[in-house]
């Protein structure tokens, strides 16, 4: 096949070039009042003469999108007026797989100016977002060459060590060189799932549970053995044995402490119970922490990590629901699968950022962060109760609300002809996100659930969100 | 089955807890001088009585390992002297899989006191290190909450809008909403990856090549198909056309700018060719970029990407190579896997780091990186030179080096009865370490070749390196 000459003949040279100038122009890329690259930058990043990249700036003026400057070359002249017909990313549609759903969520995050229940996301004002900054900032000035050189696998050692004392807290005895840190949970979750599955393989997890670990397990094409979760008590632990009495089971992912999104704390019998059940089987079990330093009473709970003997346990947390989610620093225990996790988490990310792994260490360290968990946990629990009560007194008649003892998440049942993708819709339209129950099964269970967020300080901006929520459900009951 | 009690019965339980203890002083969470954790806090830890606690510390006193002060409890004395026996993570092995070289390799770097010739890193004391390292301060001194959230993807738009720019000096133009940024180029590489292929695809690779790309083969299961590389004008694309005529691609991953190894640079024809070529089989072309701002001319080569009329090219980057690799800070375009790729980065690592996001956005808009990537270029050339230099003199007769024209990255191949993992192993041992040929083919070829990265100042530490690495070769070759 001789090289061939993809570029188009039917518009002129000097159009199509004066098209992408004005692309970058409408999308922002180039801006009213800076500079465009200069004609012979142009012709020679197009491939183009002279002579055509003036003919495109000729071109260009008379649209009105530039004007020349008296030797200083061509500026940007206004906001473009009309969006040209190239083709952007296509928009995320609001309904289809799950997946879309999840990304539609944060989509709203993202987009702003919504009262944001949906995400299981502190508020900044609530995180001591000043004090860690400053000590990013603190490590960033003196880090040197070791701040823009990698952390390789396993991670910062200081951070390690500072993980390895917060881990005995729950009861596991982990040494500094047992921990991998990670780009948050997401990361340590996903390392955790490729170093213990292959494609095909059955991974039993709570049902509801966290949309996110679905979404993983979609994503590395394994498929989800539902296992009925218990508000109070966590994951049902006869199910769950009965379940692997009859099928192949090759993992299991528990969120004991204060799951997402039941807010469920497995009493400490049941997590021994659940470590040896695997063990008998030699299952891997993966242990969704995140939750774990949040609890509403004065002293975490310990960890199925801390009846861990045979290394089965791959224990995932991070510091994203306690100081700070853009940080992006989690970490990961793999016990015996040490070797895999920390190939793939090469293959992966190469290594987690250093300098936020740095900062959040300082601040493990000498920042306070037991004083700091202790003042978060009761404004937690404060709010997690104010919404509970608003959520029973606006909500329609039946309404159910669970009883967390520990993290900042409300999982709402409410009568069953009450749809809650239909219900996050009309939220969504009048600035309230939550998350709709079906997000959390494969089957689309839990059609008239919602999940509701307190990780924010209550207010009356907060109240007004629950009592549109509250009259919007009350409507679909009618 | 009653919940089963795992702890062992052999060992005393004061016993237990005391080695527990022991081992979070051998392994460093506990350094000489700290307060261990209370007689209360351990009895709650670890589930034991006070009594059981106090034998457990009478236990470690008498082992010389903890010292009680007067009212203030107990403190670590000294450093270990005997290490405990619990099993700590297994040290991954010079020899085995391709990924156990991989890892040993970082193994190296990380230990320290290593002339590092192997990673394709570059050194901090070229980087502008410094100036980052303060932007990146100032950030997160002025971020507030934005520095603590989530950037989700696409990521932060300042830095794509930065990147937008960038792509148009390599003729492409890229809107800011089609980039995501990524924990590097190595999860963009994955990203795309998991976007358009599924496992069992084959996926058309230069040979040699870098052998992270190969890592992520093997770890999502694709088949590798190494098509021969010219060391001047890159992936051979008459074998290539021959490959696409006789079997089923489904993708093609070519590195056109200073290729890893060998530094080759495909002709802007050859680039044209190879994306029209991939087009007519509707086959997706992943474009690692990652040395494309490094030319050892004026100005850089036109990507794959500028050619490409119908999204099949997913392009990646990063600015690892080029500014810091420890903010882990990449980005993909990735043309019609739009949706696919910002999904996989969800479920990937949930969003990019988002502090070292706005650093680099600061350093790319006022930074003077264009300013930077000058001088930067002009070390790396005089660099690349010496480097040839000495190594065609040290090394023994028949050695040749490729002559790259941009990049840091040197590819010497020596005579046949060289072997190159025999020369890491004992290159390594006079503390040099080198990337052997062996990791950049799966099929184990390249025996008689190493990559060397010139990614510092020229010095004479580093004569001394290529003096002793070309007398081992030449030890062998007698």
């Amino acid at each position: 096949m001789p090289p061939s000459a993809p570029r188009s003949t039917q518009t002129p040279l000097y159009k199509q070039v004066a098209d992408k100038v004005a692309k970058m122009i409408a999308d922002g890329a180039l801006r009213p009042g800076e500079r465009t690259p200069s004609l012979r930058e142009i012709g020679e990043q197009q491939g183009v003469s002279m002579s055509t990249a003036v003919q495109a700036f000729v071109e260009l003026e008379s649209r009105g999108l530039v004007e020349p400057r008296h030797k200083s070359g061509f500026f940007v002249k206004a906001p473009p007026q009309v969006l040209p017909d190239l083709p952007g990313p296509p928009r995320v549609p609001m309904s289809g797989s799950l997946g879309n759903r999840h990304a539609s969520l944060f989509d709203a995050v993202v987009a702003g100016g919504v009262i944001a229940l949906g995400g299981a996301v502190p508020s900044p004002d609530i995180l001591p977002t000043a004090k860690l900054n400053r000590m990013l900032a603190e490590k960033a000035r003196h880090a040197g060459a070791r701040g823009v050189m990698y952390d390789l696998p396993p991670g910062s050692e200081v951070l390690r060590r500072q993980i390895s004392k917060r881990m005995m807290k729950g009861g596991a005895v982990v040494a500094p060189a047992e921990i991998i840190t990670t780009c948050g949970a997401t990361e340590a979750l996903m390392l955790c799932l490729r170093a213990v599955t292959k494609p095909g393989d059955v991974v039993a997890v709570e049902t509801p549970t966290y949309f996110g670990i679905l979404h993983v397990l979609e994503a590395l094409e394994l498929r989800a053995l539902e296992i009925p979760t218990d508000p109070r008590t966590g994951l049902r632990l006869d199910v769950l044995e009965g379940a692997l009495k009859n099928q192949q089971v090759n993992a299991c992912i528990a969120l004991p402490a204060f799951s997402n999104p039941l807010g469920a704390s497995m009493p400490d019998e049941a997590k021994q119970r659940l470590v040896a059940m695997l063990k008998e089987r030699e299952i891997p079990l993966i242990e969704d922490d995140v939750f774990g330093e949040l609890p509403f009473g004065p002293k975490r709970a310990r960890t199925c990590k801390s009846y861990d003997e045979s290394g089965l346990v791959l224990f995932c947390s991070s510091f994203s629901k306690t100081l700070a989610p853009g940080y992006r620093v989690g970490w990961v225990v793999p016990g015996r699968y040490y070797h895999a996790v920390r190939m793939a988490k090469l293959t992966h990310t190469m290594a987690t950022a250093t300098l936020p792994e740095l900062a959040i260490a300082s601040f493990l360290s000498e920042g306070g962060y037991d004083h700091w968990l202790r003042s978060v946990r009761s404004i937690y629990k404060e709010n997690v109760s104010r919404m509970r009560r608003a959520i029973l007194e606006e909500f329609p008649t039946g309404t159910t609300v669970t009883t967390p003892q520990g993290g900042f998440l409300l999982w709402v049942t409410m009568p069953a002809m009450v749809d809650a993708l239909e219900l996050y819709d009309r939220a969504l339209a009048k600035g309230v996100s939550i998350a709709p129950g079906q997000l959390f099964s494969l089957e689309r269970s839990y059609a008239n659930c919602i999940r509701i967020s307190c990780g924010d300080q209550w207010s009356a901006r907060m109240a007004g969100a629950i009592r549109t929520l509250g009259s919007l459900a009350k409507r679909q009951v009618k």
